[in-house]
């Protein structure tokens, strides 16, 4: 195996305490991943029902392409492992990030009947992996959320493929998915949407009141 | 008595320091307990009266069943020890966590007439203990707000007994209870429920808007 | 002099740091200040135009009752320095800390017009130094603001002297003055009344929506 | 060469995670400068891409009046460093920081059909250099975005001599611009216009709702 891995899990462990701390992955929400090696394919991987807090690089999992453990931890893989699995797949991405925000939790639902959420002449948007402007119209599609996460995982292939250029997607009333080609990419890519999401959330309100 | 005492302080203290950064516990508000031992019953209790942003884990105090300290500890229990008690007996929680928040005050009084918050639809759900799916529809109690700690403890009770299923309970213009097995259990649900609470207040004010 | 300046000094650097991070400090603004002794009177106190999140200890400055600095310190006093000898001098105050927050700032505005904000019903009234109950009704006067420190300081005298059972007080458009017998008080005089001016002008929003 | 870079680069990179921390600088974006030597004129710079929240000082760049990197440093200036050089040209300013807030991007757009937001009566203007009053009136122009940096620089330098007295400018949609004498200075002046920026957004909310 590929020896990026304590790197890998020291920079999720520094993502997700940090990420927590700004209310992004509350209890135990949300998970995080990295590509170790593409052949066999190998993800460092956030464990499920962890306090994000205080995750720490030995607690990171690896899995396999079928999401199950090829080291000898104890934690669990989060069920949500197949949509980040898929995101690899589909987007050839080296981080597949996932967080529940109040801000991302609220646009998921108020734009469900839309199928997305346009996000369009921001600067902000100049961040995103080969964004050259803020004219940019960005498409945020929302997925509907599920239980049955093979059923979830085809609704994003799907969703990722009529929208070639998304940097990331909603799932209602759950939360936001970004990547990026490295950690450190998808790390912007999620600082960019949230705030930008939190952006049009509040200017929903002012539009209104003046 | 149980030697797990130290560990239990010091998670206490830790919790209560990062909830006071959130602003959950300003104002040497809300307080915070773990049950040592079952028989005879002992709680690692919070003192009444200290900033929760400094408090450390030489200062937790330990319980009896009647909320008296049976450590020489010299600080003081908060009033409210019968309530969490009462919640140990109830629910057998293990920990027992009760923070001031901004949105939990807004949302116990303006869901006071109805009785309780109706929370449903959100992934974040899940994150309750026992709960398998965001279609689940969480009832959270609200009681009136009381000086009287004994009569309050028995309409906690009441409403304990009408709710089984409740994760946790408002108090009036006061704040939000909630308990788990372990004491990781219990800031879970704290920090799921706050979650909650913020997106579904913030949602009423987009609702309106748009 | 009393050699219980070094202890204030660190405190008062403590708790602006604290202040600073949550936004009620900002741009050099506030200003805290603490009781060294009473005869003659020695305050510790905050210099003029320090960003208060950086600062320390030994920048705290010593003065007089007609705000003169006594100490060799090379520091200048803040022009508010005549309002916290006031507030001294009114309420026999240890301890007494300026704030300029989001919400104390709104609030101050928005009821200028009533003379004050008046609070009731909430639980965490009670943590204001001999309040009992929530059923506890607080006023907490709102004055004009102004340039001219010794006439302002008049306009408090007399505020304080009409409104003797107030915590503290909002300078409109300004900032809240708080304070208690103990810096620990003040602190929490603090946090408690920003706390519920947050409350209550979030509650004004969604009282609104729905 | 001037042997203050060690200071600035290492004050720069303490401002950049401080801002970052407060959502200020998320997902790379914003910048930081500060002039080291005024003839030939060198600007300490922050370098393009990099994650403000850790920000190194040995990451910072030395860039002479055409952006060009001077020293042996392999990091990119950002393309905005045009717009840092021509304020420091036309205020003769020590330094220069541009954040991308919430608030600030809100109200660029909000009021860019007025070319500018007025702000006034708030004692927290007298921290801004030069204000003696709370009855001050600050105008802060707002200027189209551009992706045409010289255009852009023009712009705002027209801009700038039309309110000789601004202490800051919004790009619209984009975020804000402001500087002073020194670092600190600069520093101050940026916390001063969000937390005003941010106190009229919310104030809009409320104004309407009451």
């Amino acid at each position: 195996m590929s020896d990026n891995f304590p790197d890998l899990a020291a920079t999720l462990a520094s993502i997700a305490r940090g990420f927590h701390a700004r209310g992004w992955l509350l209890g135990t929400s949300g998970n995080l991943s990295a590509v170790v090696q593409r052949e066999p394919l190998r993800l460092a991987m956030s464990p499920s029902g962890v306090d994000k807090g205080e995750l720490m690089p030995e607690q990171m999992l690896t899995i396999d392409e079928h999401a199950r453990i090829v080291d000898g931890n104890s934690g669990k893989p989060s069920d949500e492992s197949l949509l980040h699995l898929r995101v690899v797949k589909e987007r050839g991405a080296g981080a597949v990030l996932h967080t529940h925000s109040v801000w991302n939790t609220i646009l998921s639902d108020l734009y469900a009947s839309d199928g997305g959420v346009r996000i369009e002449g921001f600067e902000m948007l100049k961040g995103l992996q080969g964004v050259q402007t803020h004219e940019h119209s960005e498409w945020l599609p929302i997925v509907d959320n599920s239980q049955d996460m093979p059923a979830l995982a085809e609704s994003i292939a799907q969703t990722l493929n009529e929208h070639q250029s998304a940097h990331g997607f909603l799932l209602r009333r759950h939360g936001l998915y970004a990547w990026g080609e490295t950690l450190a990419q998808a790390k912007r890519h999620v600082e960019i949407l949230e705030f930008l999401l939190e952006t049009m959330g509040r200017t929903l309100h002012i539009r209104n009141a003046v």
